[in-house]
Parts: structure tokens; sequence; C-alpha cells
């Protein structure tokens, strides 16, 4: 069997686990999700030892130390997935849920009800706790899942998707629902994200590049999120204690997440008051600075800015700063600039805060806040698959619900149209 | 300029005005549709000679009559587009709706923020209706839009193009809110649907021809409507009342339409005392019957149905009928047969009803009512863009909320990530 050949078995098996998922009751996805991790618990020395053998194939690959890192399942690191299991767990179920139930002129009564997309295909790269995560995700929401881990975590993931099969059959669960793609194959990526009859939504966690190749050729929807080019911008009108450890907390806090603020704006009005003591916290962090011309005026250690400046996720303790003549100006910039991710407004004025939150166009728009609260579990979804920085379906942090669609419901007494 | 670049220059200037769009005031937005009403109630006369420029190009290039039928502009028609633009403007807004605002832990208060797509693009066939229909949803929800109508309609909708900047400009919105494509060039429509940068997504309406070509070759969300292969299932609680008058009308109310019954499901238990007048009835209105093999022993006069009659959408006075075993065969005919569009089933059993709502997989699912009525105006959504087949962001009849999105808001009062 070749690997389009494979993978279109996957599918089709996903697509009929698909259909026991919609209706399995909570009490049963619940129980699978703790026998997993009860799985994962009872069988921590196979874990170990699948991991270990992923640790030396990668050494002798010459993996780089972050990679390695970002491999490894330490037993910190398998308490993390076991209680993530349960508090997935914990969540209420999303599917089934009937809103909007009203009665129309002609009798019937018309709602809506929240179900599973189907088959959700996840792409990513070498975190194993991925593995336990993504799959608790799309189970809980009554979806199926393939998962195509990467190549390096192989050993790990296949021990993985072991406890994973074990645990739906506990629960009298398809053991298909969940199903990791067992080969390194590239091909197998290709196949999964072109074949529409099987898979609904593909979502790739992972590198902009292997994202925006898995965009473009995707035959069905992505929930995708590219960049994250985040801004705090410090309005004319900021409580600048506030607006102080803002912008501390949002670049400095951690420095490789995709809510962490890129490009500080500030009012012209406040830039003296509030940039060069800013300005030493963030050399006593060893943050490089790289300034407008107005910002180097007043920053003698500033770089200046180059135009890309304004249009690069760093990821690292390097921030851009822009000093602005108002609102407009920071909005312009935002909305031009930034990756429609999470954008923050510090300020006092009413008005200048509601126009900020109407005329930013992000997934996340907030008032006196700092972006790194941009995130699944700060906002209350309880799980994150990933943060979408699309507009179709899903925006923002994706959790349960974003798994789901709403279908109508009618109910009747035998009405007829006229 | 070639077909590319006067796309692409729509494309700009599309993104542009959405920019407007998106802040502009509910009453702005309510008095362009009310402006773009009384422009085309004062150039009534003009509408019709464009019209008749367009009939008579039809005629002498011989288009059939159905089609020529649709592409008329009567007084009654234009009446009916003055209507639906008072109408769509006294829908409730849907952008800017804050829900779901709670307090976090943290501290922040998260809420969503409904806010536009940005830009739709509408491609459809003869009926110029489709422009004023299609501008009105897409400006009331905040969008900007490109319409791309037939070329047999181009004098006409050159036209009401007019009206609808005529009214934008009265209203101070930007008049390339609304564009209408002034090409019949075939290519127009291939550019349209590959410029991601500047068209955030596409509602085909037309053939299923249409439909396909452009969801295979789109590189944006297509909301597409695909078949109505549509059935109701009478169970064996059905009351009998009840269930003709809903096979009756689901089937014969109108042939054409896409939520009409395509197939009729009988439990065995009530086939013999259900069928035979419901095929008289049927045979009084030519309806042509075509059963499986247990129907035709019914029923001296239906034709025998074909694996290939299950899946038919016949848009005409033809029904499939198949007497099953019982829910669960229902359910599997139409989850496997069927096009995820509308099912029906009819039954006073509290527990049946409630599984054939569950697990039928379909995008309006019903008990004890005609599949008809699935519809934006009997739903209560004011209007309809279409309907959506897919369960990608909008399912089932989409109104102004699914030409939106939703953003996170976050408020804080100087809130840092710990």
């Amino acid at each position: 069997m070749n690997v389009t050949e494979y993978m279109h078995t996957l599918g089709q098996q996903a697509r009929q686990a698909s259909r026991a998922m919609a209706r399995a009751s909570s009490q049963d996805k619940n129980a699978a999700l703790l026998a997993i991790a009860a799985e994962i618990e009872s069988r921590r020395e196979t874990l170990k030892q699948a991991n270990a053998n992923d640790m030396q194939r990668g050494r002798d690959n010459g993996l780089e130390a972050a990679l390695l890192d970002r491999l490894e399942l330490t037993d910190a690191r398998i308490d993390t997935m076991v209680e993530g299991l349960h508090q997935v767990a914990s969540l209420t179920d999303p599917v089934g849920e009937i809103t909007d139930l009203s009665y129309r002129p002609s009798g019937i009564q018309v709602g809506k009800m929240r179900v599973p997309l189907g088959v959700i295909g996840i792409i990513y790269e070498s975190r194993p706790n991925v593995t336990i995560e993504a799959a608790s995700l799309c189970l809980k929401s009554g979806n199926a899942a393939i998962l195509r881990g990467g190549s390096e975590a192989i050993d790990s993931n296949r021990a993985l998707a072991e406890c994973i099969r074990a645990g739906l059959q506990t629960a009298g669960l398809p053991a298909q629902a969940v199903q990791v793609v067992d080969t390194t194959d590239r091909a197998a990526v290709g196949a999964l994200i072109t074949m529409p009859d099987y898979v609904d939504v593909i979502v790739p966690r992972g590198g902009k590049g292997l994202i925006e190749r898995i965009s473009r050729e995707a035959q069905v929807t992505v929930i995708k999120h590219l960049d994250g080019i985040c801004h705090v911008y410090i309005d004319e009108f900021a409580d600048l204690g506030k607006a102080t450890n803002i912008a501390i907390n949002a670049k400095t806090h951690r420095y490789g997440t995709c809510n962490t603020m890129e490009t500080l704006l500030v009012h012209q009005a406040v830039a003296e008051q509030i940039l060069p003591d800013l300005a030493a916290a963030y050399r006593a962090l060893d943050v490089e600075l790289r300034g407008c011309e107005r910002t180097c005026t007043l920053l003698s250690h500033a770089l200046a800015a180059t135009e890309q400046d304004w249009d690069t996720e760093y990821l690292a303790p390097i921030l851009s700063i822009a000093i602005v003549d108002d609102l407009d100006a920071a909005i312009d910039h935002i909305n031009r600039h930034g990756s429609h991710h999470t954008d923050s407004i510090v300020t006092e004025n009413y008005t200048l805060a509601r126009r900020f939150l109407t005329e930013v166009d992000s997934s996340s728009v907030m008032v006196n806040a700092s972006t790194r609260f941009a995130d699944g579990f700060e906002y209350g979804l309880g799980a994150e698959i990933g943060i979408s920085t699309d507009k179709i379906h899903a925006r923002g942090p994706v959790g349960l619900e974003g798994l789901t669609s709403q279908k109508y419901v009618v109910l009747g007494n035998g009405e007829i149209r006229k």
C-alpha cells in the first residue's frame, strides 16, 4: 500500500468513526479522556523509553538543542498531559447545545444546535504532547482526528497512540476516532490536506513556512495562525503607570510567543514623558530597541528602524517603537503593518478606547491589558487548539467551540408552507 | 488595462472602501439603502429601458424562455427590489454587537464583538434583482462587495450599479463599497476568485456546474450551496394527517427549489396505511413516483427506482419513495444519499424525534414540519444571501450574520500576565 492509499484508508476509517463520535454521550467521551490519562500513567516508563529512542535518534541526526528540548517527554510533561486530559474532561460539552429556539409567525420553532465538524486533520512538529492535546480536544468536541506529528517524534507518538487507542476502547468508543499517522513519509501531509471527502478541516501547528505551504495546497478549510505582529498603543490619555507595566509585560513576559508585542506605538504628547524610563527598563532586560526618527531623537541608544521592522515578528528581545501623531495614525499603522492578531490601547479616554476596539481589525482587541492575555486558557475556553488569524469560521483562540458548527433545528406541529 | 488588472483595481478599491464600511454607523448604512431605493424609483424608466436592451439581445441570441423570464425587470419586480431595500434597512445591524462579556480570574473582561468579513465577491447568473439583494445585504453587514452578474444582464446591472453608486454617495459612504463588474469577459470570474488579498469570501449563486468550478478554483472560502436532496421520513408513530400534509407540501409546493423533498421515506409499519392515498394525491398533481421494490409492490403505478434515483435532485414533479425498516435505516439512507441540506421526520415519538435531530447530519433538521420552511425569511433572518451546505463558517440559510465574524474584545484595568 503506498502512502496515498494508506492515508485514504485512515480517512475512510476516520469518516466512519466520526459518525459514532458525533452521537457519543458526554459521559462516554469523558470516560475515554480519563481512560487515556490512566493509560499514560500506567505506561509512563514505556513512553519515556520510546521518547528516549526519539531523543537518541535526534542527537545522532544533529537536531538542534531547542528542538531536542521540545521533543523531550519529562515526568513533568507527562504529568501535564495527564492533567490536561482531566481538565478537558471537566469542560462543558459543546455538542448538542440548542440556542435561540424561538417561534416564527408560521408556527414553527427555529433554533440552532451545535454539532461536530466531522474529521479534523492536525499537522504539527516536534512536541509529542500536542498529540494528547489535539486528541483530547477533537474527542471532546465529538470529532474524529487524524494526527500527523513530526518524524523526529515518531516513537513517542506511536506510544501515545497506543494509550489513546486503549482509552477509547475502554470507553466503548471507536478506536479509530483518533488515528496517529504511522509513517514519516512527507507525502502523508500532501495526501491529508487533499482529501475533502474524508477530512473537513486542517489545523496546522508549526512554523510559518509549514502553514503557508499547507494553506496554499489544502483543498479544505485551514484554521491557521500565521504571524503575531502585536502592538501596544500608549495613548495621550494613558495612565502612564498602567502603560509602563503593560508595555514591559507584553514584550518581556515571554519572547517567543505569538501574542508578544513586537511594536510599541506612543502618542507624541506623552512620548517624552514615558519613553526614556521605559527604554531604560527595556535596556535593563537586554531588549534591543529600534525606533522611528522621532524615537531615535529621544532615545540615544535606539537603532534606526527600517520599513521592514514594522512588518517583522521578532520572537526575540527586540522591540520596534514608533511615535505617532494621534489615534488615527496608530490605528492606521496597526491595520497596515500588524498581522490582525492582538493589539492593545492604553488609555483612560472612553471614546478613544471605543474607537480602537471598533476600528482595529484584529482577532483580539484590548483596552488597558497586556497582549499576552490572548490565549485560550486566559479567555476561559479551557483549552486551545490554536489561534486563528483568519476571519472565516474561527477567529482568535480556538477552543472546543471552534471545532464545532451549528445546524438549524425546526420543531413543528404539522406546519406546511403557505 | 487587461481583465486581471481591472479586477485587481476593483479589489484594491473594495478593500479600501471596506475599511470605511466597517466603521459606518447603522444610520448611514440605512440611509444608503433608502437612498438606493429612491434612486431605483426615480430611474424606473431608465432601468426598464436598459433591461429592454438585455431582453432584445437575449431574444436575438436565442436565450431560452425560462432565462428570458428570469432576466426581465417588470414593474412588479422593481417594486420588490425597492421593498427589499426598505426591509433590509429595517433589520437589526449585526455589526458591533458584543456578547458573552464576562470577567476572568485575572481581572480582565473578555467578550466577542461581531464585525464584517471585509470584501465579499458575489457571482450570479441572469436575474438582475440579485444585484440589489446582494448589494443590500453586504452593505448592511458593513462589507464591501464586488458583484459579477451574468453577461446577458449587463445593461440592467450597469443601470442598477448607477442607482447603488448614487445612493451610497447621498449617504456619504464610499461609492466603491459596492462595485458591479463592468465587463462580460469570463476571465473576470477567474480573477475574482483568486485574489485573496482583496476578497475575503466568495458567494456563488447559480447552477451546480458554476458552483463546483468556483469551489475547485477559488483561493478563498466559498459559501456555497450545491444539491438539495431533501427527505421527509414518515415514522411508525407519525400522525398520518400531519404526514400527508407535510409530504404533499414538501414535494408539490414548488418543484424547482432546493428545499423541495426529493425522496420520501416511510416506515414499513405504516406504509400500507398511508402510501396508497398519498400516491393518489401525488398522481392527481401529476407527480411521477419512483419506488423501491416494496413500494412498487404496494403502488402498482410506481416506476422502479434505480440506485441513482436516491442521489438525484429532480427539481421536477418526480418523487422517489423508499419503505424502510426503522429509524436507523431512515437516518442511514439520509446521511448516505442526502445532500446534508434539509430533512424532516414526522413522528409523535419524543425519543425518536430527538434521535433524528441529533443524528441526521444536515444543515436543517426538522420534526413535523415541511422541508419548504428551510429559508432565511421563514427562519427570521430577514433576508438571505444563499443557503450553505457546508459545515464551515455558515451552515443553512445565510443572512446578515453569516456575512460577519466575531473578534475578541478584552477590557482591562492595567492587568498584566503573571
